[in-house]
């Protein structure tokens, strides 16, 4: 596959939460028996909104340099403790440390194992996402995701959407930007990675946030491909 | 597997130019037709010998501090260059790129790839390598090396035997040093990652320097475990 310019794209890049594996749904399905044996006041659609909710401004401490490069399974830990004091549970530190290795354990979508071992026949595959390498590691293990190798932002030490995140990730394969493409479900993540010189491929995960999704339920701008999911996406790019 | 004050080892991390791969024969094998076509003075063992001889220097540069982290890929061009002028060939700039990438196209060492197979089932199986990136997800990739992730030198910005090569690649991991058994042929990279707190296993290549080896023959300290290949090793710590 070639750009107009005649540059041949080597790598697809991915985002994982979202875009290739359920995180709400495999944080409910683990937080539920957690927040039963709790008496939580929350079930665990909520539960897994609120704890996703302190995601971003976690890694915002990061990206504006208030705080030094942290892991995100560290991240994830602290906005854990945050939300059962919040709510008032009292579980000990090996229930939680358990709770917070549910990350490493979220399953893929119906379509992405197929969808991967098709396009890494033709191209190198590796997730760039925010996750860190023992928690992607861990994930790529057990739910068999193939990828060639485990990149993203532990391994540049920079959260996306720092441009720094996309540019580094392609410098440690011996590419330009423009030889690599983002796969995403999220358009601003896509809109970072072509300020950034990357291709980009939108792929619609509409029940991602649950059925009231409001975002991300198109494209928001012209991306190089739109796909419903990886088994389309290698359709797509196989000519 | 534990250890005696019970530590159980989670992470295998390997050793891989000579431990998993036969780099001097790839180098051969990928140098020979070079080298007839520009008349070169020397064969295949000779050229692939001094190739790697001017690897340890180069990379000297970077552990001491007189040079910020330089890739392989990089090193490995640059004594190229140096040793094609040695020998007065005269080759272009593609003829060098492509030959330099003969390290991406070595192959495994025959039990390498059962034994890894093997091994990933109770451990996570990782290079720990000077390799780069890229360079080592060509690599897996050709050879069917079953990894888990791609992690080494570039990754941590360290050549071994740096002591942070190996206790950062343990960070990365989530995983203590003594949580970490490093795979290697060579004795001294065993003794560092022992230094570093490592577990060690020794594994016996007596043809990587071709017939007339005379380093690494055998232990030379009290290892973990000594095994003559990587399905030997999966026997050994199958209990």
């Amino acid at each position: 596959m070639t750009r107009n310019n005649g540059t041949k794209v080597e790598a697809l890049l991915f985002d994982v939460f979202g875009t290739v594996v359920d995180w709400r749904g495999g944080i409910i399905r683990e937080a539920e028996p957690f927040l039963r044996a709790h008496g939580s006041p929350v079930g665990g659609p909520e539960f897994a909104d609120r704890w996703r909710g302190l995601y971003q401004p976690s890694m915002e401490k990061v990206r504006t340099g208030a705080r030094e490069f942290t892991k995100l399974d560290v991240l994830h830990r602290e906005n854990l403790d945050h939300l059962v004091k919040e709510l008032g549970l009292d579980p000990d530190g090996p229930e939680l440390e358990s709770l917070n290795l549910a990350w490493h354990r979220l399953d893929p979508w119906a379509d992405s194992v197929e969808g991967l071992k098709r396009l890494r026949k033709r191209f190198l595959v590796a997730p760039l996402s925010n996750g860190n390498v023992r928690l992607l590691t861990d994930m790529a293990k057990r739910a068999g995701l193939p990828w060639d190798c485990i990149l993203g932002a532990e391994v540049v030490r920079a959260y996306k959407p720092d441009p720094q995140a996309y540019r580094d990730t392609a410098g440690l394969l011996n590419l330009q930007p423009a030889q690599c493409m983002m796969v995403a479900a999220h358009n601003d993540d896509l809109a970072a990675a072509a300020d950034a010189g990357l291709r980009t491929a939108f792929v619609l995960r509409p029940t991602e946030h649950g059925p009231e999704q409001s975002t991300d339920l198109g494209p928001d701008a012209s991306w190089d491909y739109v796909a419903s999911d990886l088994v389309e996406l290698a359709d797509l790019l196989r000519n």
